[in-house]
């Protein structure tokens, strides 16, 4: 008989669907397991998958005796109350890197498609505007890449990747993270300087408590009229009112977002700025990311069902 | 007195402003030179601005007997007849190189928003849709850059500059031009055979007559169903009617476009379309490439007008 899975957050049937063929699932479409499924059938819960981003606490764990392991699809783990686990001896796995180059690449497009403007000029051709030479103000030449300061807040395997493609664009690469690495990129001990140095703002740091608002309103002062913020990690970095302020008047060119504070919603005065380009938590969305992810939830949950421990758990650094 | 200097082509007069400052300009606004400006007034033009792409023949040059430089905005001289310059001693520079990043830049934007879906991203999340859950095709994974073959046609500048920035995106990198380069990708000896092989087909082959509608049905039926085309070469070396059909039939997956054969002009049939992501002919469209043309043309004209060969002259391989 196959192990059971609690499928704890509301994933696509799709994404499952190669966990199905080796564990017996019981999938909550991301609502309270007791409402799903009865007792009985939750009785013996020994697994959960989870996203890592979905908040997942000590109550919920107390609600399965038996859990000895949470598993998160992907790189985050964010939501998981890793001490919690630890307190009932409950390992947890995630998909490190897995999704690095995928998470790293949407990063690059959200950059490009903000700073030269691709929404606007798209629409500028489709419209006719660019046939009948109307005069757009959003048109008008930016700086390119060449040249261009990148700051990347955090330099784990998607802000190295992030580093590296910046590098291929021409452009300067620094980097705030709380050690400083052997790379090839300018270190700044704060990340007010790294944004009082750089165009773009990158951020690819792992998100938790002590990030919680870290890029405020001053953050984004310090970038200035012709800067840009780009957020590829998690909504929680951003103070997201101090955004949509700094985006709405100015304070900063623009942004390109593939996270937010309350996914999946995005606050109506924020999507209705014409300077961002918003992206549906789509980082990881790729075919190869998508198996590397899969590869990492089977082998650890093979691993966990066989009593052997996760080949990909959580180390809190 | 400052020398006179024709514009020949329609320019925003804020991107003639530095040569105003230096020389005598008889600006056109790209209509024909007699409908704007008396014969005296044209008299003794000894020199003239293009834009490389505008159709410049005999005829034209015929008008101005005193006429000894043509001097193209940018890298492309396609539309300057030059054997036709040459009968009639006629100097032709232009700016080499000056905007190879950043064209370079615009085609790994358009390559990155099209595979990654960014316009009907940024939709999705802008209408409520992801908020509401409502399925999206389009929103399905896609093969990322990782491990995903790129064919760059032409090796000059700017196709260089492409190929290094898409093996920092960790893809495989193959090209096809009339040399084979000491380079390190993989070398293709014809057109069809790096359509057969690549997956995303980068256009970045200097425009002329023997490269008129060489990225025809065949070539775009070898990319293939998950195939993409990139052009911010010129609109000429796609047959464009080929291409509508092949994104309408989806023979190929989508494609990215800053270039068409009738500029400002591109088709409804093409416009309509959801699977292209337009610009507007804005790959050298950047501060830096700007300045950088524009220091060309420049030294191009100082040179003319003292007798001296000019610095950045066209010479045709």
């Amino acid at each position: 008989m196959a192990d059971k899975v609690l499928i704890y957050s509301r994933f696509p049937r799709t994404m499952m669907a190669p966990f199905a063929e080796r564990f017996d699932l019981l999938d909550t479409g991301g609502r309270p397991a007791r409402e799903v499924f009865s007792a009985e059938e939750l009785g013996g819960i020994r697994a959960m998958l989870t996203a890592g981003g979905t908040p997942l606490g000590a109550d919920t764990m107390d609600l399965f005796p038996k859990l000895g392991a949470i598993v998160c699809y992907g790189t985050g783990y964010d939501g998981v109350d890793l001490k919690a686990a630890a307190a009932r001896n409950i390992a947890v796995g995630h998909s490190p890197g897995a999704n690095a180059a995928s998470v790293a690449d949407i990063a690059m497009t959200l950059m490009l498609a903000t700073t030269r403007r691709i929404l606007v000029a798209d629409q500028y051709v489709r419209s006719g505007d660019w046939a009948s030479s109307k005069q757009s103000p959003m048109m008008r030449p930016q700086a390119g890449m060449p040249g261009r300061s990148i700051g990347v807040y955090g330099m784990g395997e998607i802000g190295r990747k992030i580093a590296a493609r910046c590098a291929a664009f021409e452009s300067e690469v620094g980097y705030f993270s709380r050690t400083k690495h052997d790379l090839p990129y300018q270190y700044f001990p704060t990340l007010e300087a790294l944004a009082d140095w750089c165009s773009v703002l990158m951020i690819a740091v792992r998100a938790g408590a002590e990030t919680q608002h870290v890029v405020n309103a001053d953050i984004l002062k310090r970038l200035g009229a012709d800067g840009y913020v780009v957020n590829i990690s998690r909504g929680s970095v951003i103070d997201e009112n101090a955004l949509v302020t700094a985006l709405s008047d100015k304070t900063i060119a623009g942004a390109g977002l593939d996270v937010y504070e309350t996914e999946p919603h995005a606050p109506d005065a924020l999507t209705a700025l014409p300077n961002v380009v918003f992206a549906p938590h789509i980082g990881g969305h790729t075919l190869e990311s998508h198996v590397a992810m899969q590869n990492c939830v089977i082998a650890n949950l093979d691993a966990y069902f066989a009593d052997k421990p996760l080949p990909y758990s959580v180390r809190e650094s």
